[in-house]
């Protein structure tokens, strides 16, 4: 396999590679194994390639997330990537600006590169499927059980009682966490999660910015599936 | 209280306040209560305040982090305060490269009004404390006790079996969490932690981002504090 692309960038100026040297490889949704250089110049590394790994195991959770603002969205895509999610459903809502749907931060040309990111850092290949919905209702009602399946739901949601750790044990093996807004969801918002099984849970008195909300929220459900599971 | 800086911006701009609405305050380090508008202008805001509510408890997590690259450290100082520390200690390491603590990131100037945001993010007052140290072993083995007391001392360190819940129960109300460079931290430093008592805990296989990795072992620690406080 011959690159000259960015993989062959961080393979010449980060790990500055030299023939016999070898490097961790995967393929996108696929197997992961193990490449050995043959030969180098100024801009093309090439690699012989074997892959005695089997693709790594899909993450068992999907994220259900109002859009954030842009910035906070971009700084999101690798992180999500990195710790792991199966599906990112962003979702509008009373508290999303509409402006935030019309960004390059949710076009694949922006999104694709930064999840790939993740999964590089992650050493994983299994790319985060990303969909865009811009009418609550339809996607809570009709779109979510074919997206997410029928899995533990979970709603953020500060004040809640009930732990992550406490609603994702027992029964299913995988979860579909619902983020609100930095303003929280409106009340019909939630009663309509709720109806469509999604039980609140907290993480105790403190606002956290959506980013930051996410990865905590995320490490809890991973915690606890691994520990069910 | 009359306000012309960043705050009164915010409740202008942001929160679009008016004279007789009433918005929460916090003295920073100190009590949190409201405050109600009794004047606008153009750039400047009057607020009557009353503190009813004593400061929020200290945070029972220090953070001892070996210095990631000052794109990293700079979006992770709001998030820091946001989820909650008591003390941020940031260290040296073999994988740490020398000129980042040469940067504008690690200075009062640049990292306070970060940590104020997170602050006011999360509702809390409490102001994490920030020390800096150029040289790890003097640092464990002669400063360490009297930053950091004498919790529950956890290292994370991939691919370790323990988990933050069984490592963080039982015992100490407090925990110092040390997180390493990205390329981890080398077999001396380790052995020097675990002489420190700090056990190795860890998060599954994957590879995080170094701020990612806070976020989410804050999260769990926070958590297990909770359930066995």
């Amino acid at each position: 396999m011959r690159l000259r692309d960015d993989r062959a960038a961080h393979l010449l100026r980060v790990l500055t590679v030299a023939p016999g040297h070898t490097v961790r490889v995967g393929v996108l949704d696929g197997a992961i194994g193990t490449g050995v250089v043959t030969h180098v110049s100024d801009d093309e590394v090439t690699l012989r390639c074997a892959f005695a790994d089997p693709a790594p195991p899909p993450a068992g959770v999907d994220l259900l997330l109002a859009l954030p603002r842009p910035k906070v969205m971009r700084r999101l895509w690798a992180q999500l990537a990195a710790i792991g999610v199966g599906r990112i459903i962003l979702t509008n809502a009373e508290r999303v600006e509409r402006n935030y749907f019309d960004t390059h931060v949710i076009t694949p040309a922006c999104y694709e590169p930064l999840l790939v990111e993740g999964l590089q850092q992650a050493r994983d290949t299994r790319l985060p499927r990303v969909s865009i919905h811009r009418r609550f209702k339809p996607l809570i009602e009709d779109e979510l059980d074919e997206l997410a399946g029928q899995g533990n739901r979970l709603v953020a949601h500060p004040g809640a009682e009930r732990t992550v750790a406490a609603a994702a044990e027992g029964g299913h093996a995988r979860v579909t966490l619902a983020v609100g807004p930095e303003g929280g969801w409106n009340d019909y918002e939630l009663a309509l999660l709720e109806q469509h099984g999604f039980v609140a849970v907290g993480m105790g008195a403190r606002t956290l910015r959506t980013d930051t909300a996410c990865i905590s929220l995320l490490a809890l459900v991973h915690t606890a599936l691994t520990r069910s599971g």
